[in-house]
């Protein structure tokens, strides 16, 4: 992430990795503070055995845009929400990405963030059955969550909530 | 795609696909016109042998996040550009997905068709190495491409262009 | 409505439909968590007896729209707040439908929320006279309500408020 | 509507009416040029036999308020686009109705024209059982019009279109 | 104004007039609401020696062109802010008229507001030289007050502030 | 007007007040070019005998605030559309003005421009029998241009257009 | 700067410049309220030594386009937030200038304020080698602080923060 | 530049430059395609004897803030125009930068492109006498022009125009 400040924003992506056993390292490192920083940590990547990178950034937000135009691995970028509009800022910033590099932009919220991590663990099954499993439970498991916060919902309603 | 008409908005990305050899099929398909048909189509991609679905679709452009919601398989969304502030409405409808259902958004423009297809070819080059080998040559050929662009325009300036 | 965190924003149309003693249904239902069951009780909700369906969701706010392709009933789409620019993305993701599945789309705040049910209201009275009889009713009362509220402003004034 | 420039932005609703067979009437009227007519037309709306008014204004668009401010028959409201960021003065003047009085949205563009009729053919359809018949075929035929365009398609890339 | 809850929003306006000593009466009156009584009020505004009328809306805010419809009267309107993006909604409504009814809009914030008060204050003022002078007044009070906020600012600066 | 290039987007208020029989001065000066002309312009613009100024710019789009900055005349402001979603930067920079210093603001488009004319026209009939008549009459005549358009719509739809 | 609430939203300019020995002065002043002070202020920057002028003013925000048009000196105009879309206003009234008069513009957030004063060093800079010196030990220490703060999230994370 | 293509859009910027005898050179050279390059290029402008970078990029637009991160010089950044709203995402790119590493942004248009060259001339002349008497011609010469401009459009408008 660009800034230690987008923690809180954005930690939500590191909740997703850890429901799925899947393993990660977070890192401050800015596109525009520490470029060389950027440029190692990126180019090194695959070698390192990493597999898809997942960048945050508000603003010019162009973090996930160099990260990705050093690496040939998969790019998600969070645009981090700001003042302005919301964070339509970095939203733009993140995914108006000129053609040939991409980045796989999420929403620019929490669910955004969360988001991150479920795409990087979708991309990762496609080579790891047991991961593919895991990924597809989880789907199952949604509609009982959904069914509970109804419940709980004609619940507090019925009792004048 | 959600519209037939979208086809000469985003067929950058058949054109990314045929640069790296990758198989893919296109189907116009609407999230509100075919709904049955696009569940039956996400529902067996797996089984079919698809690894990522690309979705395109303007304005609402619910395409990607209904195909999304039924499978596992990484999905693209690309938002088709319209008349509204440009696709300004396109862009929001695919990339502010709720939490848990992610779909890896691109530009609303040519670029992000293409980048749709660079993408899908990045992660299906994570278990690929033919491919992932293709990747890094077209990467190491970018450089070069600019330079000659860059040549080209010199000689332009030079001549009073 | 598409998450129970939505209620709180959205429950206006439930009062709206008390008022007119109109008899309704609630549920929390994800057009992307629980695409199977947004289904089904689309599908059996004529058989059921429904006349209107009122959706809410926020962001890509998909519901309405699914919704609508599953049912020929009049869908009333609510685009929930949120922090994107006061809820542009979602307000855009409901009303910026593509043509034959149509979605009525009310603002994006707690008035929004109120017309919702004002307009299922208005779609039942053509063939419920009672009803049409409260809704002229209804309407007959605004003026005097207006002129309460004028009435307290100029006392409000008068005493240097 | 509020303007006959108006008409062939928005006769699209006069095709979806006349495909269900459905009988309406076509007025130039403007909310700030002719108030009075517009406040004859819509109080005189219900005895002369109308069972639903589609209004389409651009910019501050107040056409399909004001006429809503007058009867309490459902209101379509067509946003014409405009060249303001496509039409967003025109959505945003239609939809963000205060509560008590509801207009029903549809997209700023073609598609939404067509789309007011179809939600009046809805409408209508509640208690008209012949109408609900006409809407269910009109549903049923989609599928079969998106697999024609898909084959289309599908020809003209294999010709290398 | 089209709700009591927009008073503490613009009541700068009534301050403005009070310092110019410019009389003046404040109504709750909705356009959509109690359309009956707007257009009673605007028609009659002139014989009962009204000179300027300022409107105050937000959302649709289609109160001054309402206004503005039934009187030749100036019109001014304030956008009231909402939380769509600040009163972008407010703002749109209210200024982009069609051709031959006009609105005086000024910014949505209590600037704004106030401002409604200065213009009316100048309008009338062309008629009407003791208020001109008392313009001219005020205008030439404003770089004092300038110059004692910089003064005080410099205080502040000069001790740590 | 701020460039000669705004003329053929503003000249709708030379045609307005040339209807009323309203003499006027145009004029190209630029707020951020030639700031000692405008100065100079505004400030005997009373002694000259105009009474009420309209200023037209596009962009950053300084005239109106800079004139009125200068003047205690009424000013108004005609946002000239430009290629930034239709003149929204116009828009706001025209309209968003601070308190104390007003711009009647009209709408980024020729209807505005020919509001800027009907505005003033407005304002100068408070003290002018003469064109307060010229005005009821021109509100008079709206219904009959109005009418006439249906009238023609309606030949036209008959005739299957 | 145009207010002196403003003062807290932009005061990280005068920190910065502070950081890098820079003198400066800080003053309010109007482009509305106090056109002859900008312009006398403006026109003697010079005379008095100023080589760079940095505006900060929010809304319409003319004030750093006025000063441009009244100086040869490098202008930086900071758009002070407001709640219209976070300072959509500003930013768009302080950068869209029309060609030949230009405004050097930062972000429409503290962080842009505090730009403003790195651009200004960066300027001066170009003629001060001592202050050249500065600016490079200042971006040889970026990287550390970047690093602190990721040791600290390191940290934080571990801990179970 | 970021592209060739951007060419046409920008050389308002080479123009300016022209006129006051201001030696520079153009490149296209990529942010994303071609990163080394651009630091290689950046790196070494200081020791090259360039004193200002100017960079035009569009969309995601993160050409002169990866620009920025490797000099100390000014860097002047110029959002170029696209479908999406005209630009607006790329002038959020360019300067929504955050705090340490400033862009000096200009306007999304073609006399952004010349201002960008006019504030690159303002900042050289900072120390450079010759250069800086041109810039006080340049200015004292506008006046003239604007004046022409206006004497024509008089005869213009008094032939009828």
């Amino acid at each position: 992430m660009g800034s230690d400040s987008d923690w809180s924003k954005i930690n939500a992506v590191a909740k997703a990795l850890d429901e799925f056993g899947v393993q990660y390292e977070v890192n401050v490192m800015s596109a525009h503070r520490t470029p060389a920083a950027v440029k190692e940590y990126t180019e090194t990547a695959i070698s390192r055995g990493l597999r898809v990178i997942i960048c945050a950034a508000g603003g010019a937000a162009h973090l996930a845009g160099v990260v990705a135009a050093h690496t040939t691995l998969p790019v998600i970028g969070i645009p981090v929400p700001t003042d302005l509009a919301g964070g339509l800022d970095s939203l733009l910033s993140v995914v108006q990405m000129p053609g040939d590099i991409a980045v796989a932009t999420v929403a620019a919220n929490s669910g955004g963030a969360r988001n991150a991590g479920i795409l990087a663990v979708q991309i990762l099954a496609l080579s790891d059955p047991a991961l593919q499993k895991k990924l597809e439970e989880f789907r199952a498991s949604l509609p009982k969550k959904i069914a509970e916060k109804n419940a709980a919902l004609q619940a507090k309603i019925k009792s004048g909530g």
